[in-house]
Parts: C-alpha cells; sequence; structure tokens
C-alpha cells in the first residue's frame, strides 16, 4: 500500500482546484472510516451522515454508488487501511456568495490504519484536558465540517506521545468531546454522553452506542456534563469509527477506574 | 487578464495537494488586496496582518519577498485585480496532530475588482441582517483564517442583488461586521466600530481607519452595539480593501441617513 493514495472525483491524477471553496472556507464536509478487505464498515451510516451533513450545509452529496466505485478503485478487495472521505461545494468565483450552479467536489484518500498498543484497549488511555474552547455554533453543531481549527489549535497542546486524545470543553465549561473521539461516562448503570446540539462532531460510533446501549443493560442520557461531573463517573470510555471504544484510564493526571464497559461496547460494536 | 490566474507555491502549473491542512481542516489564513498598476496597496499593512495571523495559529509567513515575486510574476505593472494570497499549513498525514516539520502553501489568486455602482459611492448601500450569529472563539478572533462557515451559511441568506452585504451579529446580539466588511457607526463626533475580541475579522482598512479618525476629527471608540444601536446612528459605513468605504442607505429595509463620512473615509484612506 502506497503510505498516501487518493482519488480526487474518482481519478487518481486529479488535483484540487486552488479556487475549490473546501480551500477558501472549509466549505465542505469530510468522513473517515476503516476499510476492511476492501469494505469500508458501516457504510450505510457513514453515508447517511455524508448525506445529511452535505445537506446541512447545502451541498448535494455525490450518490453513494459515485463513492462506492471510488473505493473499489482505491482499495484492493484484501485490503484494511483507512478511508478519508471529503467533499467540498466545488469551486466558485472569489467571494461567499455562491455561483448558479456548483460542482460538488469528493476527494477520498487512503491511509494506514493507526496501530494502538493491546495495553490501550485492556489498560486504558490517558487524555489531556485542552485548553482550547468548542466555540457555540448551533447551525453546524454535530456537522463533520471542514471547519476544524479549534480541534488543530487543541492537539497542538499537547507533546506527550503517551496521552492519546484531548477532553473538548465548550465555552460554558462543558465537556463535549476529544479532538477526535466522542465520550461516554457510565453512572451505575446510566451512560451520559454530552448532547452536541451547541458545537461538536456527532459520530457514527457515538451512534451505534447510543442505539445498541439497551442491549447492554444501559440507559442513555444525553446531557450537559462538566469535567468535574466526569472525574465522577464509575467509567469513562472513547469512541471513534478507527479503534471502535477505548477505555479512560487518566485524565489530566488523575487516575481513573477501568472496568469492563469499553470492552462490552467493542463486543456490540463488531457485531 | 484571465478570468482566473493563480500561482501555487509560486508556480502557474502548481496544484493543490489532497492532504493540504488548508483543504483538510481550513488549517491556514487568507487575504484580499486591490493591485493597481501591479502594486498591492497597503501592502505592509496586509503583509503584517499575514504575519500576525499565521504566528496565532502556529504558520510560519513566506518572507515579503517571496510574496512580492509572487505578485510580479502574476500581474503586470499596468495591471488592477485584485490579489488574494491564501497561505496553509500544507501537508500532513490523516489527523490533526503536526508532523514534527511542515512546509506552508501558498496560493496568490488574481480576479477582477467587482464593480461597484457610482450610486453606492453617493447614494450608499442596503444590507441585510443575517440569522446566522457568529461563533465565539477568543482564540481565533479578528484572524482572517479559513475556517469561514459562518460567512458562507450567513451569505447563503439573501438573493437579492440589490443587497450590498448582511450585517453578522454574534450569538449576545452585538453588531460584529459584514460579510465581507467591517463596520463603522458615527453618533455625533464619535466613530464607533465592534470590538473584535471574541469573533470577527479585523480588516487592514478597519485599522487605517481607526488610526485616522483623529484626522477626521472623530473620537473611536471600540466597543459593543446592538443592532437596536446602529440603527441610531447618524450614519454607517461598511469599509474593505475592495472598495475602500461605502455609506449604508439601508438596514433591513430600514432607511437611514447618508451624508459625508464614507466620503471622507474614501478621502482620508487615499491619501
Amino acid at each position: 500500500m502506497h503510505a498516501h493514495a487518493y482519488l480526487v472525483n474518482g481519478s487518481p491524477y486529479g488535483t484540487i482546484s486552488p479556487l475549490d471553496r473546501g480551500l477558501a472556507y472549509g466549505d465542505g464536509i469530510f468522513r473517515t472510516m476503516k476499510v476492511v478487505d476492501g469494505l469500508p464498515q458501516c457504510w450505510p451510516l457513514h453515508y447517511q451522515k455524508l448525506v445529511a451533513d452535505c445537506g446541512a450545509i447545502g451541498i448535494v452529496c455525490p450518490g453513494a454508488e459515485v463513492l462506492m466505485a471510488d473505493i473499489q478503485l482505491l482499495f484492493s478487495a484484501d485490503e484494511t487501511a483507512v478511508a478519508k472521505i471529503i467533499i467540498t461545494r466545488g469551486e466558485s468565483e472569489r467571494g461567499y456568495s455562491l455561483p448558479a450552479v456548483t460542482t460538488p467536489m469528493r476527494v477520498i484518500i487512503k491511509s494506514a490504519v493507526p496501530q494502538i498498543p493491546d495495553t490501550s484497549y485492556s489498560a486504558g488511555v490517558k487524555l489531556a484536558v485542552c485548553e482550547t474552547r468548542l466555540s457555540h455554533q448551533p447551525r453546524l453543531a454535530g456537522i463533520k465540517h471542514l471547519n476544524r481549527l479549534d480541534n488543530v489549535m487543541a492537539r497542538m497542546e499537547w507533546h506527550d506521545p503517551s496521552i492519546m486524545d484531548g477532553i473538548l470543553l465548550d465555552t460554558q465549561h462543558h465537556v463535549i468531546e476529544c479532538t477526535a473521539a466522542n465520550i461516554f461516562a457510565r453512572f451505575g448503570n446510566t451512560l451520559v454522553t454530552p448532547s452536541l446540539a451547541k458545537c461538536g462532531v456527532a459520530g457514527v460510533t457515538r451512534q451505534r452506542i447510543l442505539e445498541f446501549a439497551h442491549t447492554l443493560d444501559l440507559q442513555i442520557k444525553v446531557e450537559h456534563i462538566t469535567l468535574e461531573g466526569l472525574l465522577q463517573a464509575d467509567e469513562t470510555v472513547i469512541c471513534n469509527s478507527l479503534y471502535g471504544a477505548l477505555p479512560v484510564r487518566e485524565i489530566q493526571g488523575k487516575v481513573i477506574k477501568v472496568t469492563q464497559l469499553a470492552h462490552l461496547i467493542r463486543g456490540a460494536l463488531s457485531t
């Protein structure tokens, strides 16, 4: 596998126009997923999110068959890797206003699956708490759009490679997510995950956990949670489409308890 | 002049990598300026802002001589046009974390100077008031970065070509700017412009007006202003680097008075 391989509008020779609004304004959306044996995992959910996120900012998402043809061209049938799909509004003249007709641009990028040590799955991972706060923008909340400077600035805050991710709070001191993961905290038999009504990215794995939690005898609550509240949880788990779910064993130096939740969630995710 | 002409890293044949972080995350900044007879107007101020904005997000801005060489290559000595300079952090692997070394990427795009009718300068322009609110992000406020979905969404709100721009409020109902302009309101001999401490873009023309206002016998106040407050002003003016300053004659259907302020400001800007 090449370190990087990509298709732009279906072509391995494609390039991005300097006039693309994805570059100019972050005017587009993206999604990252695992491809196993040439097949994108949870494709219907990922495609649903692509369509919904495009729709939320007025972009017509390319058809599922178009994206799937790209994936089949880029990934061999025995290949396991990461697919990142970017969809932008396409080119326009200078200025924010839209031309009468826009032609969405799509990029699919292949990269290696990040290696997660076994101990991260069993013993858990460490999280930082970022100083950078997520800004509230209800019109864009939950959408995995290309305006991700908050995440970039937050990720610049730590260099310790033993830290897996950083917790992002919003400007009202609520825990929202990590820079590249959603977060769940268990209190007894209640599983809490932050509301993403004002900021944050609604991941596919988060959605799946919300849907199957009852099969693990857990009640779901989507609500505000402070950092102090999070530190009182019986267990905390982070999740995304690449590693599934990981237990958290330390938050900003404070050691927290790890039991079986991430393991149970991974079991449910794999079915 | 071509409808579009550009240089990527100094080359007319350059293209944007699909792995560029400007595309992936809006991880970069930009600036738009007028080029008259091959010379970018107010270049020292624009370059200062490019350096400051890059610095604020940890990008090393290309040298002034590099950018000036690009401009001389792209614009002929008798040409009047618009130059848009985009600087991104450059390429990286997938994920928010930065590689040990990044190489900033620069794009310079040439486009035609927008035609503004004479009556816009004399009689004034109409503004909409956008529903989309600017989100607060003090760490990025004032910076002309590539995360501009707020502006894109706001610009999608009106289609009437007689409306020049739209006023953007923040989530606390303060007037901040227009989608592509800063805003000034005169109350007697006091000139008020909104604080950009929490959101908004600090334009070069705004900065120049702040600096020379005293020569027009105006006191400057940078402070919060509500829409209701703005409608009580004796005069309102919008400004940017392309048209200088324009009087406002109507805000969301309400007719307001136009006198000499924009004319005086344009006079001072041209010296």
